[in-house]
């Protein structure tokens, strides 16, 4: 049979009710529990669940609901549980009190006063009351990110059309992580500082980024939430276009990646056309799709959150290495191959990127020979009759290299160093001595991007570090891969156009918050020293939302 | 002006006549030199490139043929030459025979006297002599790396025929790379021993699989080259059919990784017939196609070295974690996942792995249910209406788990753990603990595999290394991505049929080899500790092509 209580005026978050739930649900007695704030949602809830009992009635949303389920009819359970509740209570007030110094207040208005630099609500109440807070915040010129779920769509379209009319956003609801100017809010992992911007429509989704990226060695700016709904035609993606206009002018986010369900088709346009403004690189997941075409200008189109990821990282790890060429004054690429494959894979990728043709007839190992860009294979029997394999002799790669010394047009050269057994002793050393000479030759005016990747093993004779430090040091940028090393060479005969004039918009420069809900989101602000007050939340007039709305008439 | 003269009767390998070259044309009054055999093909190439003397036509390719071209008519400067390179000469003899003891011989007839297990012929001498050599090595019952180019390919189907109905294999011609069973056959990289077995018709193709595969952290049981032309339609890919049938063979091998340009369309349909015969995950890399479909049966076709080689590390992975795991009787999976996007990216994938839809309704968080396969969001408003989402609050993911007791049907368990702010101090040991009341539960007649990825980073509170030794450390197995767990849930409920019945080929047991051309290739083989005798091949009767068939009329 069901026993019940109330505890009358003790408004508590959801986590500080699980935490009682479970501790009440110990007492040897107790066959089931239920412990809920009296809201009209959770009095359903109770009633559906066979929880329900007819003091509940009574409950506001102020109010504690406690239901158990026990075998014994014997009711003085009901005060031995009473009992448990009222310590339980006492030690979460007294765990909150402890150590930190988190500033609090019991109103909005008190919030705002206590932290006048607030530019963000982080909004964790319960989904009856999310919007009305959400709607105050925004009015305030605060950001918003709902952790709430339960809004209404309505209620969804009319905040984030306010929001944009101010220059602000609001992500959710139902927004489960997102991460501003290193503030985590809300399931927010700690990654390290870097480049790349995430927007998602999905909280396991970012997260599962911030993880990946993590691992792949980069790092992140902002990680931007929207809600699962922002892409519906309903919504029509507010607030994902201004995320990606955000980043857009963000300085800090050099690569976007966006994770979402598919769209609505005709948001999902929006969207794509939104991107293809922005100037930067982005990494496209429209999760349970698989894109036709891989590329479409700047975006990549990924399959998997963790392809999401690793694509990210390889084009912020390129945008990095590109800051550190020379600018290039040639827009021409030209690369000298010893590998016959390697060069057929070079000039794959780079007609793939720049829209060319392959060279199908292979003249004089020539793989690709389009726009005045060219790609040589110079193991091709053309090269090698009565002389050994480049891997073996450089001197016939080593001509090629010396005679761009009159094609100024040329701006960046690839080439491969292939070691192992069988290969030249020190192949980086012979391609160092040749790159110097012929940058001397080309002189200051006529600067030379060389981008070389390395085939072999640390275990091979050379080494394949050794290899690496010797073309490092001399200026020759080393990409771990061939697709690296072809999206460095076009990224820098057309670099994006990352001088967006756009002022930085203020929440990407450093956020304050006011938190209302559960309080742990403050304390992990707290302790990562940002801004924070923590507004204890209550429903207001006990709940009666026709008390409520005249109370806010009167203000 | 050219000056010239002929070195008499000092048969020297390619490698070594660069080296020459370089020495001589350090001369000041040397202009540009050319010091190669007296072949008719070399000869033939003196005069296409502008360095013919009337002299040469007397030289036999057994003599070595000096040409100089110089301002100076003064022609003393064949005198200086020819003392230097007297000079080089002496100083090579003396530097093949400092410090090692490798065995030499004069003729085949005697390489195999002095190596009777010799089971491997590397040829590398001049094309015009290297498929008679092949012929005599098959004829012998050796297998053939041919390093040679310029052999015919009515030679080329000659001896792979032949080759074939002898159980043995013929790499190349033209053939740049193998390694088997530890043997760095020519250009060969040092990869770590592993499960991966590599068949190309590319060297630098091979070269790079290799690299990226050891980058990767995993590493290559053996790497068969086939030749450049061995997938048209002429040779109709030979060699690739005997290469996959001997890995299919070997243990040693679970993962196959091919490599090649496009094959000629029957060619390709016969090869992709074969591959599916295997038994094992097989990754083809057809260099220049991007596959309508990425996976088809075992075959996953990857566009990109660097892809071919992820993925068959990412195999590699799989099987080794699957080799851990119990015997799975139930053959259905369950996956219970906290993050909403984590399980639609699990039911995709898992979809696509086993041909089922996806469950579009979603009711109760089900975003797969299909042929007994369930994929739940746990996340979902069934489950968190009126209490926290299972990223705090386990309990409700404890209570499914706990329900598996009843389903000997499931014998793979998929999860995440999502740490980061906001998440639980600990899932991966609630979760532990769960599992483990469920392992006891079911007892050992219905063992259950379990399967987790980790969503967080090193610098979230929980720790990503600490959460996934819980998890270890209880017999879960933990996969660095989502499609990687899909992969090893999958392998575990329909294993690869490994055990297959033919006894695996000698070749792959360990090669000895009898080395003919290139004397560093005998040199490198015998660093690494492999039985190797050094043919010192010339051409027979000074190559005279008649002479030589009379004589081996005579033998």
């Amino acid at each position: 049979m069901v026993h019940a209580f109330i505890k009358k005026g003790s408004f508590q978050d959801s986590v500080s009710l699980m935490l009682i739930s479970r501790k009440l649900s110990e007492s040897p007695d107790v066959e089931e529990i239920s412990v809920m704030m009296g809201t009209p949602a959770n009095k359903s809830l109770l009633e559906a669940t066979g929880f329900w009992h007819p003091q509940f009635s009574e409950a506001t949303p102020n109010d504690i609901c406690v239901a158990i389920k026990a075998d014994s009819a014997d009711s003085h359970i009901t005060a031995q549980i009473s009992e448990s509740l009222e310590a339980a209570l006492k030690a979460i007030a007294q765990g909150q009190q402890g150590g930190e110094r988190l500033l609090k207040a019991r109103s909005w208005r008190m919030a705002r006063q206590k932290l006048p630099e607030a530019n963000m609500a982080l909004i964790s109440i319960a989904g009856e009351y999310a919007a009305g807070l959400a709607d105050q915040a925004l009015e305030d010129g605060c950001n918003v990110m709902m952790f709430s779920d339960n809004v209404s769509v309505e209620q969804e379209v009319a905040l984030k059309t306010k929001a944009r009319s101010k220059g602000l956003i609001v992500m959710g609801p139902d927004c489960g992580t997102a991460s501003i100017a290193g503030a985590p809010l809300a399931f927010a992992n700690v990654a390290p500082q870097g480049t790349i911007g995430i927007i998602g429509a999905s909280g396991t989704g970012i997260q599962e980024l911030m993880s990946q990226i993590t691992l792949a060695g980069q790092g992140i700016s902002h990680a931007i939430g929207l809600g699962g709904r922002d892409l519906t035609a309903e919504v029509g993606g507010i607030s994902a276009i201004s995320a990606l206009r955000m980043l857009a002018a963000d300085p800090q986010s050099r690569v976007l990646a966006f994770v979402s369900k598919p769209p609505a088709a005709e948001v999902r346009q929006r969207v794509i056309a939104e991107m293809k403004t922005l100037g930067k690189p982005v990494v496209a997941l429209f999760l349970g799709t698989r894109a036709a075409k891989q590329q479409e200008d700047n975006i990549t189109f990924a399959a998997t959150l963790d392809e999401a990821a690793r694509l990210a990282a390889m084009l912020a790890h390129v945008q990095q290495m590109a800051a550190e060429q020379p600018a290039v004054c040639g827009s021409k690429i030209c690369g000298l191959y010893a590998g016959g494959t390697l060069a057929a894979e070079c000039a794959m990728l780079l007609g793939e990127q720049l829209g060319l043709e392959g060279d199908s007839k292979h003249h004089q190992g020539s793989m690709l020979n389009a726009d005045g860009h060219h790609i040589i294979d110079m193991g091709d029997d053309f090269y090698t009759q009565g002389k050994p394999h480049p891997m073996i002799d450089p001197s016939t790669r080593n001509q090629e290299i010396a005679r761009l010394a009159q094609q100024p047009q040329v701006g960046v050269l690839l080439l491969d160093v292939v070691i192992g057994y069988g290969a030249q002793e020190d192949p980086a050393g012979s391609l160092v001595n040749e790159v110097k000479r012929l940058r001397e030759k080309r002189g200051e005016a006529h600067p030379l991007a060389v981008i070389a990747t390395v085939t072999g093993t640390e275990q091979d004779p050379q080494q394949r570090s050794k290899q690496i430090t010797t073309l490092s040091e001399a200026g020759i940028a080393v990409m771990n891969s061939l697709p690296e090393a072809v999206q460095l060479a076009c990224q820098l005969i057309a670099p994006p156009l990352l001088g967006v004039s756009e002022p930085v918009p203020a929440m990407l420069a450093g956020v304050a918050v006011i938190n209302a809900g559960l309080r742990s989101f403050a304390d992990d602000l707290q302790t990562n020293d940002i801004s924070v007050v923590h507004y204890q939340w209550a429903p207001v007039a006990g709940g009666n939302q026709r008390l409520a709305n005249i109370l806010k008439k009167l203000k």
